[in-house]
């Protein structure tokens, strides 16, 4: 069966023109279309949510003034000022990549570093974004088990250069939540980050690309994991969890809104009709969809992850908590799952290690499926 | 009746956070939310057509591969290239300020310049993205009757500085289709700058927003307004004729491909749903959409400047041929109009300059109705 | 006789490397090895005072503090602060472009703009440098006669898209003193500009490549032609009034200090045996050294101003007051001029026109052999 | 004793509009001016060497082409090529930060990364200029004893993300020779990680600050050094080892003098009295004086080393074979020594942690002193 490509998008289909050749590790293991119609390489391989779907055809309806000057994106924000207990301000990105890059830009001097996890999407995943936003920002990366930065390691390095003009100077702490590898940082571990970052002079920035996984699987609110431990600028993750081209950069602190209007404009991020983005946004967090769409996911994955923990052969490597599931397969146990058609990924992280994604979309009966096939093929 | 105030968006809704006082020029003279919902402030304000709406529904029907590797991606790069007859590569872009300025950034080096009419919008209304994306690229402006480049000013500025290492380096001509003011250029208007920049060799850059309204005006074909002259990149602009937040990167020089693929990721623009994106624009190119509504919208305009090029007190002041018209209307008639809900901008371009814009969505009733209401008041 | 081609440094003596074919603009009309040793193509021709040489020299007796925090930096720093009348930061630099380009940084976010005339020297003198040191902000340009600033002009500018997230943001005044045709400013005339920019709320750079030769000119003190009128930063030029290689940034905003600290550092300014650029400095500012060297330039201006300003066929165009000459040349006179070693040039600011700048080391003696040879040849 | 404090060049003495607290890394362990005067501190502490300042006021004896187009430049670089023995272009730096910057920058695009030690002068001591002249590159860490980098880190570093749109792309190794703790890589060692580099198409850089050192520690040619490993930019650093102001960007490959004299220009370096920095290196690359100043250093290091090797309580670190001595030294030691006035580094890169650099001007009756006092002392 031929291996389905995974070429960069606007790519020629045989890679001709890219002229970079591709390495092992990013070849994805899918070996037919199929296996990506099971859809847990990310929950980005999802379709949306209807309720989202249908407020974005609903906003067409009739003109409306463009830039975000319309009365879906007040409303939208209101929502969001609602669900978080304060005044914010709040822009729509197209990707992730962009709200992070815009939101740590407006939080760091380009002689500035970020402290971020060495697993962080920010590091790994944006090919110079973050660097390219910030005009030039250094990431310095710190360890920690399960992606989650280690406190030790954030207390030596938010001091490290302070007032050495040689040195760039630490100024954000950028916490991934959910962590890159799945794992949920509790309440008491922000805290105590956000404290030592806090009590140094730092700025707090969250990648939340998975905000409301985290969120239903701490049973906390909106508030208590973010501005209540200092968090002044969230990357706020919806297409992965119902929404079709939407995150948001929501900000805390109203003395940046200058700054991000004019580095949202200049980043390429403000549409100018920008309600078919905010209408996203507003049917997103309109009768609880995110947190309804949340809870599903991790909950499909607890039941995966309980499915599988015994499978003599397969390792479950990563904490539960959202609906990440990284584990050690065979890679015969992988191959036979790929000719069944269960796409996800193997080999980018490590020999052997996979990654499975299960989304708002994933029924019990999908995954008991799912289940039922790795026991049968172990 | 309280003015409409037109802040950034994302700002508060008194603007108290910006803290920027907003210049009369940019105050838009629309006083009611009804003046918006006449919608002739700009093509903007107008929804999606129907058949891009149906289009984004039926494309999240099922898992897809994420970041562009999907099918429906691959459909619309083939309808693209069947568009304009040749192979091509294809980015999608939420704004057409990320398309000029990846596109810009692909065809100069930091230290090159981008030649461009004073009246563009990469010089005046994207608070500087060409700079952003291109590293601090200079545009150098050009003047011209129309918003059209003048041939001896091109002339003069392809060669000024060449190889003087204190200069900036003719690097692009970038120029405007349909330009800022609404004029279109000819064919042969477009060879002539076209080859006096190839033959100094530079690179050329369209910056198409209303691309297609020019196509039809001219019935000439994507190609032969396209690389049958030279141009390298186009920015492809499909929102403002019925998508939703859909513009692309069009290039016809593979040589740039791994270029343009990294610029785009780097500067937010991969979607992980790429397929919402790619979807409006496999609809637009789909049994004529993108040329009927503009065929449409230059028809509605057309018949509106038919409407009222005779009245006394009223100047029209552009050239024909596309979706835009300039006038100058005394201050009482566009008050007059305002209150009867038509909204249009004024003073932003001089005093007493208004400009009105139609699209795909206006008909015959509306026109007329605008006509009407015109005469009355003029 | 063999043109002198004018390669960028470390071009290869071919050119074959560089790639970019020259302009005719760019050639200097210099035809042999002895045209540049007569000295007028600009003060930076001319060698450095004795008293800097030795000052230099003095300065490499046993080791010292790296990085100017050695005791003669500061006795510098004194000194300046003493000439200026004010507390004050400064920080050497090893050009001018360096010294304009972190000078500007400090006064604009990357969506500020800069107005600046367009003769100026950021706008065509140093390859985008300002729009690299400032990560891509826009140069606006100004008219008005004589390369100065039309007050007239800048009022219509300042607040030119104020407030409005789709443009640049005007946020620095640039005013060269003395400008790039050698006219000087009188007080008022700064004064009007400065104030027009200051009560818009933008800050005053100053170019001062040639400010001493503008200070004795006007006969002002220092103060009085910088801060006192608003100036924030000046970029001090030495160089091309008798030193080697430093130029100054002086700041008159203390809050501006951490920011020009990193941005000196960071943009390769910051040089590790920092005393042998101080020491430089130092001595320019000891016993009049500085001003006694602009008197001479200007004095000597003069003197081949009032030399040739009868000569038929001659004609002198710009405004007098400093070391720089304007004038309108046969090209026959030219050639035969170069022929006879007199190094200037012509052609570069249009077809005719010469510009001979005359610097701190010409004597009456030079100035009388230059003006008899003129006469003649005319 | 009160500390002397080592602010940033350009701060107010007491620091106070810095605003940014010192860290007691940054704490320079002298205790007087003395201290400074014994100058171990570092290399850039010491003077120029005598024949380097007599080129220099040679030099400025009449005039002579700016930017570089003089006839010293050019003769400098022809000493360059012969020294290196290949045709090669050269472009003088003020500082070593703009030399790596520069040189680094013409090595990758934006979206590529730098692999480079995690000790690296690039990392850590110039305040992100790296990503400043690269427009935001990324320099992935590599570890590896003695600041060597391991090449198995390397190994599997340059291929990590290759073709994959979402990664920074590996472009360019950077060397350092000697490295920041005073080890020497062995010709073999360099062969082995420029062949990985190489192999996988990346370019090599290498940061010769310390450049001479090394040579002559391993006593082989220039070439034998570079260009015949694959070099493709080395920094010659020429500062630290007798030189005021100067040091090189030295390009092995034509291709890239065209960007190169852009990004030298465009990034502050290009001096108008260029000769003044061109002198240095004539001077410097004349009758061996490269060769012998390091010749000195290194054997003064050494006989520092064999000096203290044995005393008890006293630990040397590092590797001998350059100018750098790492150890660690008792607290009371090192303040016993501050006092009798040796200058050098304590605390800066750990604690009880001492750098000691010895320069061209020590001499054995220098290092003699030195020893005793350590062994009177300790």
């Amino acid at each position: 069966m031929a291996a389905l490509s995974v070429a960069p998008a606007g790519s020629r289909p045989d890679g001709a023109s890219i002229g970079i050749p591709y390495s092992p590790l990013q070849k994805a293991a899918m070996t037919s279309i199929d296996s990506i119609l099971r859809g847990y390489l990310s929950d980005n391989a999802a379709g949306a949510s209807p309720q989202i779907l249908d407020a974005v055809v609903a906003a067409s309806a009739g003109p409306a003034a463009p830039y975000g000057n319309d009365a879906l994106t007040a409303q939208m924000r209101a929502k969001m000022a609602a669900a978080f207990e304060c005044d914010l301000d709040v822009f729509a990105a197209g990707t992730g990549s962009a709200a992070n890059g815009i939101g740590l830009a407006a939080l760091t001097r380009p002689w500035g570093s970020i402290l971020a996890h060495a697993d962080s999407h920010i590091n790994n995943d944006e090919a110079g974004a973050p660097e390219f936003f910030t005009d030039g920002s250094k990431i310095v990366l710190l360890g920690g088990a399960h992606s989650k930065i280690d406190p030790d390691e954030l207390r030596a390095a938010v001091n490290a250069g302070r007032g050495d003009v040689h040195s760039v100077q630490p100024s954000v702490l950028s916490i991934t939540q959910v962590t890159e590898t799945g794992s949920v940082y509790t309440i008491n571990e922000l805290r105590e980050l956000t404290t030592i970052a806090r009590d140094a002079g730092l700025r707090i920035h969250m990648d939340g690309a998975r905000f409301t996984n985290a969120l239903v699987a701490l049973d906390v609110s909106p508030a208590e994991m973010t501005w209540k431990l200092g968090v002044d600028i969230l990357s706020f993750g919806a297409t992965k969890n119902g929404a079709l081209t939407a995150d948001a950069i929501v900000s805390f602190d109203p003395t940046l809104a200058t700054e991000l209007s004019f580095r949202h404009k200049r980043g390429g991020q403000l549409t100018s009709k920008m309600r078919f983005q905010t209408a996203q946004l507003d049917a997103y967090l309109t009768d609880d969809l995110w947190l309804e769409n949340a809870r599903q996911a991790n909950a499909m994955a607890a039941r995966l992850r309980a499915g599988i923990v015994d499978v003599a052969g397969v390792t479950v490597t990563n904490e539960p908590g959202s609906n990440i599931l990284f584990a050690i397969f065979p890679d015969e146990l992988s191959d036979a799952l790929h000719d069944r058609g269960f796409g996800f990924y193997t080999d980018r992280w490590g020999p052997g290690i996979v990654r499975i994604v299960v989304s708002f979309v994933h029924q019990a009966v999908d995954i008991d499926e799912f289940v039922a096939a790795i026991r049968e093929l172990a």
